[in-house]
């Protein structure tokens, strides 16, 4: 890719696609691409009802989703490309958000082996900066 | 709870409310129960294209948030009784399942102490009874 | 292998080998085997002051070494055959066991793909039964 | 705790207790501390035969014990001080260390609630900067 913005341009592409596919990415049609690039994507969401429990706050399950999502997006701005194969996800809960909130979703590529690439997603409330949940995420790429 | 018949109904009322209630868990409502009691929970789903991701196979974050659902409400038929704040969910992804297969989603109580409950969850093809997924999941109950 | 007998033979070789190696396999030492064969491997061990914290519990340390390692014995019972590159180990720890009692470490292999290898282990308190921790072990064997 | 050189003496004094105390910690006897307070330790170890598996690579169990271990002199520096009890660690290896090497152990806090604790793990080729293992681990400390 030729740069951040290149980076950004193609996974909002590929992001649109895999939204409007009718799939369970459909969840993730809220998402927003923050910045994109050299292993790392960054996006942003607004919580709503959707996106929670029945107590009003973000879905453990969506967490996980995005840890999942966010993280696959980082790697295919490596020069790696291809999204790979879960293997493993790992989602530590830290602290409860609210509908109306808004959430950074900071993910990182930390490796990338021949066959093996590790991952590793920051959920950051986006007014207070506290961390929400921590994920890692490995991934099958051989 | 008065038996296991009593601890389904119960949870197929749960479920049938946190399904209709507009959040994240509407995700669910193709899930069927198929048994329920003493710290256990068995559900099934049929694999639609909504569950997918692009390439026709379940979906990492919906593989997740079975974890997640099924085990809370195999915690809901402890003496326990409330489902707890998630403070921990690990999944390994062993084996692809594609639209038209059905699997079941089976979650076991392993502990359940003053603060804390460990549950278990094995995600199985229905027809192959090959192990399609392995979730834990750690509670605070405190 | 030619069946339970041989297999737990074989271990209890290798197990030889790597624990008078020198390296961190000694702590393994008072490991005993009591069962292995098709993908499985039951070990025991008493606990004693070496593999406690300062407060008299099993070391959580030593807990996922316990499971790295006899995960790893299970792995070779297998087709697979060799012990393969860890991936990732994630350890719940839902009970403490104190120096004097006796813990059963007992690991199954799940799958073994062409790539992966994926592993689970129960730690159980001999006496009462009860889990003391339980571990998920990904390996990579390609 | 006055600072970061008080917080440095202190977790000193810690390791020697624990080291000496003829438990698992004594695995722990060739670890150097660099720094530490405000919810962060970072210590160093130069890999030697003992700290190996029988390839002469970085043990997996020490990998453990170390994520275990310098994330717990991270949490003492809070101000919740007490060392706490593990629910889970999780670990990622992410590349192989070999005897001779000399490894960074960066331990961080992530938050500290009520009842959890959250920290979070790198170990890291000190001459490379490469990153060996990643961990995560869960305390109660209610």
């Amino acid at each position: 890719m030729s740069g951040a913005n290149g980076a950004k341009k193609l996974l909002q592409q590929v992001l649109s696609v895999v939204v409007e596919s009718g799939g369970y990415d459909a969840q993730l049609s809220k998402l927003c691409l923050v910045s994109a690039g050299q292993g790392r994507c960054v996006a942003k969401v607004k919580i709503e009802k959707e996106h929670t429990n029945r107590g009003g706050n973000l879905h453990g399950g969506f967490t996980a989703t995005l840890v999942d999502a966010v993280s696959t997006l980082a790697l295919m701005t490596t020069e790696q490309g291809a999204p790979g194969v879960s293997v493993n996800i790992n989602v530590s809960y830290m602290k409860g958000a609210k509908t109306g909130e808004e959430i950074l979703i900071n993910a990182e590529t930390l490796r990338v082996g021949k066959t093996m690439a590790f991952l590793d997603v920051d959920i950051i409330n986006k007014e207070t900066g506290d961390l929400v949940a921590k994920g890692s995420h490995t991934k099958f790429i051989g």
